[in-house]
């Protein structure tokens, strides 16, 4: 049996590569484990090598000491492998296969599995609905960025690459599987993005260039990415989009010199509760501007997808409503214009295998567009910061040192 | 040319039966009527007779003072009738049809209309898409709490009864389909009520009845309707439903109480923003405390339709924000169980003929659930006030004696 | 170890009941086990000791001798029963859970599962995609009409009832979930059946009647059904439905009669290729009228569904054309009404919970309309011989003598 | 006045450019023109100079003597146009807007038109729902292969450019939303094209190559294109398209060369009644053949778009049934593979204005890829044969010089 070594949370601000057991099929006690998990036998899962995992925004909140993650919690929720151990229980998946793990874990057997609604399983999380690998309050997964990490259900999370080098040639765009890209592409079906639509996509960090991405994919004709970096902005402009500093000003005007009218089809938001305010109040933290911006920029009987991230607790927010997730939201406006809303984690499974073909065959550049970058494991808590710092790169490590000649 | 009669408002807490002009097929100056829809000409109109024209929860908030309604506007944009007369540019109406008139206007010709999004029609109110008879800032189409009213675009406004004698019948269930019938099915259906689901409706006003209602007609296996007055909720309990006191307690224990476990499939919330607190809280406006409610009781992957009126302004709310349109809500928690709301004006084109052959063929007792009760236009000003106290009825005015042994 | 008795096919107009193999997690050789199935290790299933197991319309197609199911296959695809036994890769299922057993046999782990087509199932049949129990060319899964019976991927494939009790109370109702009424609810579903609208059935089967309850559970305001045969007819009048007997002519013209006008919203095939011709032509087998039927019937723009069976191959049909399962349809007549299609079999995962909910609320007496009748296991052989001569009857066969105080 | 000149029909491969009445504000008794319809008063309706008329494929229908056409119709459906004059019904449409106007005549005011089934409007044909210009058996509404046409209900059926430099640059592209880019994407849309799937497009013709265009916008991954016709394979192969010559063998195997697979997730038949057969079947016209392709290559759960036309009546076919529209079609190859499939017009304006934007934004280079051509009014005559022998290329007809410049 390999050692096994991963990035570990050590408190806020501060993350580590440190050795950890290699996975077994049982669930077993450790950081933020939820009691009623331990012990959880797992003859259906599947142990993989990693080949690439990612750095995500919502490791982030974790990470900057906004939630009641434990410290030794593995981290990493984006993980790409190499199947090397199958459970007694599995049945299609075969060791060797490549494979892409949806963030979401799901038991493929409930109620909400069997709708497809994988990201609001029943059966792996005591604690709520839906489960995540790696994250606070979502049951105790041991996270995936790591040398190695166990897969539960298996033979229904991992989505096999039907052809190893075809896969590795595009390592790195179907590294976005995990998480990013279908979490994107799901604001913009819930946003309505369809051919010829507008779109207006809050926030330029990976999960807001992956749903302009995805806009492009789903025939949008104008996509306007909002920010305050300018070297994400210039990130999203490097694609086709077009930018608007949100520190210069009303998005609404700025969409209206843009277009001629100050409203767009389809608005996502790709920001969530840590949001900032905009134009002088860009500095704050103001955590319903983004909600209250797209439903003024939206057009009348138009919808707005959420995929960015809303917590019911918020320890560290600004104000007592805040910290209860509580926010102040111009809902009058948004009803007057009959919008629509969706929320909540992508259910991958809807979407990645869809999105795996249009990489597969060349449709979509998906890990250009968010200028991955690969970096080893040891380098992790490099990548952490820099992204933290709000660096306009997406940051992949490479545990084995197989994505050595992969590019974006 | 005959006189005409008609509810106007005239200050907070006071309507008045009074005497307006007749029809043209001109909207002129009045009250309320924007500038840019001065003059407007409307050969494509028709003047009605009216059969039957319904007192309105959504009055009130403009009766109540709680609006920027300005005295001497005609109420009333739940109406039935006769057609009298015909502009030139009308060609499938004819005079003598029986029609019911869907409460938005609009024009059948913009972008929105063409969509189906008939309530948020672009060209009939300069101020905003979307539009209604009698109501403020709608651009100042008279209402048809009156003898006799002018509709516009009426090819494709109005919906044709097929058979005078049939409709005459029915013709208090046929009256809610102007709004509340169409209202509540919108809020049912964008809740994702379908054969089998539990249903949450917070509010049995009439819109909360008819949601109800319409819960049954779309096969609904339970229908939980929460309301603080005791006689609405018996009310509801008339025609099947279960009920909670949400005097009582927490809305979740009770559904808990009756389902054994304290979620449904689906919430409506037919209440909106004046809505009162919960238990204790029961006397005081709580503005978000609904949404907050149907968030916590509905199942994680589950709908929210939001027919209950929430607005952009609201002069005479509690707080600033609430004035401003804004409330506190924990849209965190609905994130986390990730949820979908649908708000806005029901277009009530996109169901009212299927509801009108439903109401004809027998399959749905609207009028007797949200116990339809006739009125003549005289007493207009008393159905206003015991609205207000909370009676358990919906009221008809019966301008021209037509209803005279009609019951529900 | 306990006996297990089956019904068996034994040829053309023969069945018997015969003594099999008490199951086993494994699929072993036997008539019609697709020799790629033959082995196959089943940790992942339940044995179930059967309560109710139906006779369908398609198990007549076999014994009647149109298709090529080998004799001494053990029939039966409508299983209710008692979890008696779980293979070790079960984790939910649990012994003494009262369950439904979706015909459809499917994995829970392909890509057509994820997405709901339980139907299609890509990982059950050598063949080709989908399967079912005790079915030819279905690869070979043992039938339940049987004391016993297993039931593979059983934490995906079983829906468990949530009371014993009170499911044994609707258990009549409760045996329907396996595969009729979500075939006809499906059926309803694609034709676009909703509150107000009218529908029309094809056949007065347990399919067609299923079909119609399903169409009154949707909201339909008129549902009418088809058939040759008075009793079946009066069957359908007995809750509700207009009929017509299609020996007396031209659906389109009775229908014109009903409603005043010849056509419908929604039309539901529930005959199928063994479909006979309408007016003089009634006695002769004609697979395609009732397409062209529906067709013809069904409003432009509408929608039509067919839950009915028709065949790749059909070795007792009149015609070399109808030997391939190639049938003469009006096509023109379908595309200049812009109608749509759907068929193939009812993905009942989709459906069986919130049908269940349905009956276990009392909203749906699907057991009552189709005339459930509860005979012993020995007299399964007069079950299929009476409903061969066109019985008004949905037989329920009962192994155990569970049923006895059960009535519809 | 102006006078008017108009590509009519003469007989069997036959057209003439003639002269005809200039439009007024009736439609008069003509060839073809439906006695019902004579004497209708058009005030809604505005006149048009037309800038591009295309010719179609179903165009050829009829001057092949495929069809019942009389001789002296004015042809032509495909119209792109300035407005010259609007009747006094008309509202918003002004004189001077450049307009795209929908193959589809409806009146926006009917059912089907409210639910945007523009494709089958009650109002316009008194023969059947569904009409168009220039067309046998819709009512007798004159062609616009002229130099002016008469629009009815202008406020409801033209789509207006935003901007008419704009839409100049571009007006072959936009010549295209008339017709064959909505055909083409609803051929689409219904078969369930959506990124990362596969797509089978039969016929390489101007739909199937708008088709194809139409599958790329949506996201598809791969497109395949099938035909017989050499030429019409390499303009498919110009934009990325894989190409599969049906002369040369069984399409599934082909598909499987390029696929590994022998089936793709979507089907859209762009061909119609008139298929020849395939293989060595290539010469000889068999009608059902690309039905039965469709359904063999689309894989189990997949869905059909079948924009290509299939009549009631088709007096030159081969053979009797054929004769009354009647095909003989495998369907249950189709229902054993749950399918659906969708028939029937293209509702124009469901897509045209979002198809507008796509082009105004350069996202797809619709007139490039069907080889837009541009043809004087005279030469019609010449395109109408060119296009008969197969020509690759998709004839505008410039009646006033205005498309000088315009290259696709």
């Amino acid at each position: 049996m390999p050692g096994n070594r991963a990035v570990i949370y050590r408190g806020p601000g501060h993350v580590e590569v440190e050795s950890i057991d290699y996975p077994t099929f049982e669930l077993k006690d450790g950081p933020g484990v939820n009691p009623a998990n331990v012990g959880r036998q797992l003859n259906h899962a599947a142990i993989l090598k990693v080949v690439a995992t990612n750095i995500c925004g919502s490791d982030q909140h974790m990470v900057r000491g906004r939630t009641t993650a434990p410290e030794g919690l593995a981290l990493g929720h984006e993980i790409t492998g190499e199947v090397v151990e199958t459970g007694p229980g599995v049945e299609f998946i075969k060791v060797g296969d490549l494979v892409s793990v949806p963030f979401n874990i799901a038991c493929g057997r409930c109620r909400n599995c069997k709708e497809g609604k994988t990201g609001v399983c029943l059966n792996v999380n005591p604690d709520r609905p839906g489960s995540a690998y790696g994250y606070v309050d979502m049951g105790g997964w041991v996270g995936g960025q790591a040398e190695y990490v166990l897969t539960p259900y298996a033979d229904w999370n991992l989505l096999k690459f039907p052809d190893r080098d075809r896969a590795m040639a595009k390592i790195l765009d179907l590294a976005m599987l995990a998480d990013i890209f279908p979490t994107g592409f799901h604001g913009c079906v819930t946003a309505g993005v369809k051919p010829g639509t507008s779109v207006y996509v809050a926030g330029a960090g990976p999960v807001g260039l992956a749903a302009a991405t995805s806009a492009f994919l789903l025939g949008a004709s104008v996509v306007i990415v909002a920010d305050l970096q300018p070297e994400r902005l210039a990130q999203a402009r490097s694609f086709g989009c077009e930018t608007i500093d949100v520190s210069q000003g009303d998005p609404a005007e700025q969409i209206a010199g843009l277009l001629g009218e100050p409203e767009v089809d389809c608005a996502v938001d790709a920001v969530g509760f840590e949001a900032r305010g905009h134009g002088a109040d860009a500095e704050a933290e103001r955590p319903a501007t983004v909600l209250n911006t797209v439903m003024n920029v939206t057009r009348a009987g138009g919808a707005v997808g959420i995929p960015g991230l809303y917590v019911t607790g918020d320890p560290g927010a600004g104000d007592a409503a805040a910290k209860i997730g509580s926010l102040s939201i111009r809902l009058g406006l948004g009803w007057a214009k009959s919008l629509s809303f969706t929320t909540g984690q992508c259910p991958v499974m809807k979407y990645n295998n869809y999105l795996m073909e249009a990489i597969l065959h060349d449709r979509t550049p998906i890990a250009k567009n968010v200028n991955a970058t690969v970096i080893p494991l040891d380098r992790a808590p490099d990548g952490y910061m820099e992204f933290d710092r709000g660096a306009a790169r997406k940051y992949v490590i490479d545990p084995h040192g197989m994505l050595g000649s992969a590019t974006s």
